[in-house]
């Protein structure tokens, strides 16, 4: 179990202040999303989230949360946007949720912050889905990967949460060449085509792609095998080292 | 005076969190940054800052106290990054702040979180140096745009907030047009390309500036008035309506 939900006072946490994790992991030709199913009657979804201590880098809770909730050590991670509307106030929610969690509850000044309005911070990540062991907190039933095309029912503003980090995980896609987080160390050309078009949703050329790629400068071609029928095999590329 | 510092309680602000704007201004081949000087003994400058309300949105939050520092409205605003390390703290300098301005001090507990840690959330802001009318706040002794590469000494991490809007002024520049905020309405190819040599501080060859601009269709071409001397004078562009 996450240790992410143990003693939510203010006295450990900055009040009001939360941070989403959106956990992109790829496969097949699908770009998912690691969700927790809440822990409560109906079909309620979340993200992978959290709180700041009060001497601790706001990073560095994201890595925290993210570390706990996946158990991978290293990950690709992103602040990507803050998400502060005054309507992010899950009042009832929270309260019915207290009552159904007894490990959740305390004296009421404790909470009370618990049950205002949350800012929250957004990070986006890149894992390997193999290599993830997804953990629960107290108030999760189950996590679980999902096509980030069918979504499920996520509570307040979560599918925008994830809509605005696919947004900026496509506007740094190029410029930081982060998908080699997504991928396994080495790939076929076609298996690196098939996971921009995924990410950007939308087919791409094959020759231009290639050209694209090259130009780049960013893959190393692996030497093929000398067997007899390794001539008909296609190349395998990694990323070159920084 | 601004209003941004009435009644600092955490029954009307969200306690422990912030907002930073760095505003831009651009004018004769520089890019300013708006800052107070601190009403405080010694050379301290911050950056134009205040709280959310308990009931407001946070990029409202950062539309009010822009304006409110401005006197502008309907100014080009961008959240860029949120600030939260866990040293963010300036307990010594804020107490002695508090102590020399009687108008801020309340009871204990009513200030007790402004001595704390801040999260502060990043805004940058476009402005047209002309139009804006800086307002001082209780704490600022006066307010002063400064060149960005002949920065005043900033408290905390200022210069790394301004480093980072600087960074995601460019990274936007392009894709969002924003540099219409910066100039006047109608403006020379040579005063455009001035304007994307100061902010991404390199020089542009000109024929390859010009269409590069033209390319992108962004840019409506003004007939000349004719008159006798009209001919030598540059064609006049202006940003196309969107």
């Amino acid at each position: 179990m996450s240790e992410s939900y143990k003693g939510i006072s203010t006295q450990n946490y900055i009040a009001q202040l939360s941070i989403d994790c959106v956990i992109f992991g790829y496969q097949n030709g699908t770009l998912n999303v690691l969700v927790p199913k809440l822990n409560f009657q109906g079909d309620f979804w979340g993200l992978p989230s959290g709180f700041i201590y009060q001497h601790e880098d706001v990073d560095q809770a994201a890595k925290r949360i993210l570390e706990d909730r996946t158990q991978m050590k290293d990950i690709y991670l992103e602040q990507f946007h803050v998400f502060g509307n005054a309507n992010r106030n899950n009042a009832e929610f929270m309260s019915s949720l207290l009552a159904q969690n007894p490990q959740l509850q305390g004296s009421k000044e404790e909470y009370d912050w618990f049950v205002r309005r949350f800012v929250s911070i957004g990070y986006y990540a890149l894992v390997d889905i193999k290599k993830v062991k997804p953990q629960t907190t107290p108030i999760d039933e189950r996590m679980e990967w999902v096509d980030i095309n069918q979504l499920p029912n996520l509570l307040l503003d979560g599918k925008e949460i994830i809509a605005k980090a696919l947004q900026a995980l496509r506007a740094n896609f190029d410029d930081h060449l982060v998908g080699y987080n997504l991928l396994p160390e080495t790939f076929t050309m076609k298996e690196l085509q098939k996971l921009y078009e995924t990410i950007f949703d939308k087919p791409f050329r094959r020759n231009n792609f290639q050209k694209m790629m090259l130009d780049l400068n960013i893959l190393d071609r692996l030497e093929k095998q000398f067997t007899g029928a390794a001539n008909k095999a296609p190349y395998l590329y990694k990323f070159k080292e920084i």
